[in-house]
């Protein structure tokens, strides 16, 4: 029996842990290619969850999915000046095809505003098309040079959204409706508590208006951008010609809004629940809610027991259930492996337990051994304690990592020892901004939506007069 | 109102027809990059049924999906020198990311035996990791020079599985089993029938031992290779270093097979069940099964209806529906819209109908118009009743259109006048299948498993003695 791969303590070297954690609970493995990444079933069967639950939102609002070619012509995504700036130091270029020089080069997707722009501008012709909406679940790539399994990879997964409307309203509207979209689906979904707010005009996305993101902050300190959402103005519908005739007879050029969500979203879950023993996966998306373990000495126990695991599952049967008989390993070395993959429950169920119709109920949130009557267990009620536990956690550990501070000396304290998110007033000048970032790394996160009071405040950088809060923390 | 679009008649001009259906149905669109093809929302609405199914199919096998690099590096791909051979024309190159050449080029995966293999080299080392399989939904690139939406596109969309096994006994049994797959999937769910059997030599998967293939008979007489199968044997693992020790402790290499089906499926589809209405779709992959049009003359006809309508709404819940309501477009228009759009079945009601508690139902198939009495209609029986009908219909259009030929004459009088299938001895010699491709563009489909005795019969093209019968068609 191979014994079970040892896990770094966090304390110890919190990357190592993550990659060990990535490794051992059989998420995720390198590709051949520099910073690429095969999500292994495991990992993929999370994404997949991930995918469902947040699909049926999109879908709820009306919303349909297509797929847009991820080949674009560098021409197109050189029409919008700030975009393409923006990305051209990561693209990924096809120069040869078919077996010929190509007379074009084309490009692999960063992002598909540029080839959906130019269709949507041959689609939309009258305020009766508007508003309109398109999701894409698909792969693009970003040439990155420092990389991290789900957190950065060259190809990722994602969902994009675009939507095409009539007015700036209407614009601002959706692109918050989205970001709270984003950010009620990490809390209630994956027990992630976010930061919501407004990107800095240094961090926003390349071309547009403004961004909003949602920010987390991970068991390290360090920030990481979830999901972001972006109003893009007018920027692209006048490079791309998207107009509409209004319903006076005159043609505008539409407004838009981009807004989406990665396979990053697995390197969040890990880096707000994962603990030295492994991985915890929120009940929604653990691809294993429940595991059984039967524990016997011999054939004739082992009969013994079927029948009363058979009753076990038939009370779980909403969940998602694996028994784990394989003779080759052992008890205890089951329990290790399935707490490094993070299945929330575990019940360990031997001839005692059968007799006394009991079973022994062990959360992975805190190993205690619970032995209860099966007629009492109701595993959804356990799952949502699970839940609203793990969430409470998390929002614990945000809370007691975010500090106000009012000064650059204590900025640096919280940045560089106490490790966290700093929320500190700031003049919006982009080189106050860049001095912390050279400085320290640390950026601004999210200028929160909720601002306190900001009057009388100084900028903690240059000491005048500060006009917002800001977040400030390293990120991922 | 803009009226509806024309779509050319079948006989007058059948690849006319085909691209109107494909623009006038809003399934897709042309991309920027020459073949390439954007799949509009309606049309993926039907692909994500298809892979909502068929996934369905490949989970309660126990197969997990994963995802892999679209990436391989160049010198991965050259390991099996056949399937480098098959695929180098049509191979896309990534020569410069991330503002930098390359040191080595990598080429966009145009199916994924050699990036997967090379970590299944890594992952495999015991009789006890067998059999392993694992399937993932991706895009794919193959640089055609002749494209056609759906049918064949420099990008597509398509699951592929690959399974490693420990002997050859097993990879064949294997093999045919997911070709059984995919041919009940398509009759079943698509309601298209299925030649099956053994591809020849010369139109095998590059690096096969063997392939296997599902082949539709279209509406012009033309195949479409819809679904493979392949036992690659040990081609690959050979080249990959794909060992298990096995239960005696000794070293072998693994066996091997793949099989996939892509967005192609959908060309299938139009082609097989459209008419000059446009298409006509298979109920369980429809993203609208029933669409309800409401007469009326005015506000307090409409509000009249509503009650009613509502009812009927109960009545279809578990069906996707469709309550076409738009203001702007007469029911004349919205019923050939949505015939176009190949909705099974339409209910027309209106305030006579409400009165008597009655619908007008009427099927895409044969657009007569039936007045029954809303409690005594049944739609899944209807829904049954039109995908039977489908069926039948597609059976006896093959039935008909396939002829047992004997001479050379025959065939290409099946192949050139008639339009269809030809099944004829064969010799089995790759030269007389090139003699027959050359000089009437037909190529040989699948030696089908059941074979009629062949004893005596003579190779139509030589004229020496035949080994099989094989069906001969034209392909797309």
């Amino acid at each position: 029996m191979k014994s079970p791969e040892k896990i770094t303590k966090q304390s110890e070297n919190f990357s190592k842990w993550y990659t060990d954690v990535v490794r051992v609970a059989d998420l995720a493995d390198y590709g051949p290619v520099k910073g690429t990444m095969i999500i292994k079933p495991y990992g993929y069967a999370i994404w997949e969850r991930i995918q469902s639950i947040f699909d049926a939102r999109i879908k709820a609002k009306g919303i349909s999915n297509a797929y847009f070619p991820m080949f674009i012509p560098e021409s197109l995504l050189h029409k919008e000046k700030e975009h393409v700036e923006g990305f051209s130091p990561e693209l990924a270029v096809v120069t040869h095809a078919g077996g010929e020089k190509l007379t074009e080069n084309v490009v692999v997707r960063p992002t598909s505003e540029t080839i959906m722009y130019d269709a949507f501008s041959k689609w939309i012709s009258s305020y009766r098309d508007l508003p309109y909406h398109v999701n894409q679940w698909c792969n693009v790539v970003r040439w990155e040079k420092k990389t991290k399994p789900f957190i950065r990879t060259t190809e990722f997964l994602w969902q994009e959204g675009h939507s095409v409307l009539a007015t700036e309203k209407e614009t601002d509207e959706l692109a918050l409706d989205r970001l709270e979209e984003y950010r009620s689906f990490f809390e209630e979904t994956l027990c992630i508590p976010m930061y919501v707010g407004k990107k800095s005009e240094k961090e926003k996305f390349a071309g547009a208006l403004y961004s909003t993101s949602c920010e987390a902050l991970l068991k390290d300190g360090k920030a990481l951008q979830s999901a972001t959402s972006h109003n893009l103005g007018q920027n692209f519908s006048k490079s791309f010609d998207i107009q509409f005739e209004n319903e006076k007879g005159k043609r505008e050029f539409a407004w838009q809004s981009s807004w989406g969500m990665s396979t990053r979203t697995i390197g969040g879950i890990i880096l707000t629940h994962g603990d030295d023993k492994g991985l915890i996966l929120p009940p929604d998306v653990a691809p294993v809610q429940l595991v059984i373990i039967p524990i016997y000495k011999d054939e004739k126990e082992k009969k013994e027991l079927a029948d009363y695991i058979d009753g076990i599952k038939k009370k779980t049967k909403d969940l998602r259930v694996r028994i784990d008989d394989r003779e080759q390993y052992s008890p205890g070395w089951k329990y290790n492996e399935w707490e490094v993959k993070g299945v929330p429950l575990r019940i360990e169920v031997g001839p005692k337990e059968a007799k006394e119709k009991k079973i022994t109920v062990v959360s992975r949130l805190d190993g205690k051994k619970d032995s209860v009557s099966l007629s009492e267990f109701n595993p959804d009620k356990e799952l949502d304690k699970f839940k609203k536990t793990l969430l409470e956690t998390a929002k614990k550990f945000v809370t007691e990592n975010t500090y106000e501070v009012t000064s650059y000396d204590d900025l640096k304290g919280v940045i560089e020892v106490k490790k966290g998110f700093a929320l500190a007033p700031w003049c919006e000048d982009g080189k106050c901004e860049q001095k912390v970032k050279d400085e320290t790394t640390a950026t601004t996160r999210v200028i929160p939506f909720e601002q306190k009071n900001i009057k009388g405040q100084k900028c903690i950088v240059c000491g005048k007069e500060a006009k917002v809060w800001v977040y400030f923390a390293k990120a991922y």
